[in-house]
């Protein structure tokens, strides 16, 4: 059993974006050499989120538009008067921060239409996801 | 210290319908004879959800009945165009599809309230749930 | 490779209260001596939530307002019949009730601005949460 530590640099070019980094956090499986075991994948900013979903146009258009209809940029939130983002702290609030998907035979075991999301809620700026993988090399 | 993989077949019933997997669950912890550890419930399919609640019938339709008025069925969403379920994809995408639960002198260490749901949002459909269940042999 | 189980007891005193508990699971991590790893902070009530986001009082405010928006309190919930808490049960079923954060070199790799929140959305109550550690005693 091992349990190996990595980490994703991203450059977000939006406020609201939502980017697949499925196969970036997949490379990194792949280098820990692990076979069987779990994923854990964490964003250290509380302006963002991690969501495992389908990847498809229309439908990350949809996700965005849920996010500002549930959590509306222009209301009248208390922590607006320290710094101006506190809708994007309530929509982090909501979804998440971080996911954890099972390892099988030196793969993630996503579904056929999951990937996984770096949701950026206030955007553009430098990100940090860490990776952490947990098992063995040896499939059983 | 192990790292066991295993998995749950469903087949659902219902559109919307919120299944109680919790004594499934805990025979697959039962059989892996850990005894010390955590458990992680992933669902492979982007049209549902894993969650953690109270089992109670009234309970069960109020959950259904804030999914309907947060993310209503009939929008105008762009997913349509290619699937007409973006509203099963956008709840999936606020509740999250796995969940972590200790496990502690062989069983999981859930409080008395509370069931492990297997949230089906686009069925009748077949399912593959994913159990991983990491620790020890030996309470210690 | 190590697994440790620890708990937290915590004291609310509200019905909706959001409480950093971050400094008392970063204590448990110094305590198990685990360089590099992970933990899972779990909730064993169906009525709570386990959050990470950043701890400013306007902010933590605006997190109650938007809970009471999306869920309100009085609203005619099936539950209500049996136990007069349905808006606690749907509230944490939005927010889900375990996060799984990476350990390295001893410590939580929490971002800047982020705390770990138990929210309590029924209380006044006793409550407990689980601390799972997974991990080595060395660095590598």
């Amino acid at each position: 059993m091992k349990i190996i530590s990595n980490e994703i640099d991203l450059k977000t070019s939006k406020r609201l974006e939502i980017i697949d980094i499925s196969s970036k956090v997949g490379e990194i499986v792949k280098f820990t050499g692990i076979k069987n075991g779990m994923i854990n994948i964490f964003t250290r900013h509380s302006t963002s989120a991690i969501v495992i979903n389908e990847n498809e146009t229309g439908l990350v258009k949809d996700f965005e538009n849920l996010l500002k209809k549930i959590v509306p940029e222009n209301s009248d939130y208390a922590h607006n008067v320290i710094d101006n983002n506190a809708d994007s702290h309530l929509r982090s609030f909501l979804l998440g921060g971080s996911q954890s998907i099972p390892v099988i035979g030196g793969q993630m075991d996503l579904g056929t239409w999951q990937s996984i999301f770096f949701v950026e809620l206030d955007g553009p700026r430098s990100r940090k996801v860490k990776i952490t993988v947990i098992g063995q090399y040896l499939r059983y």
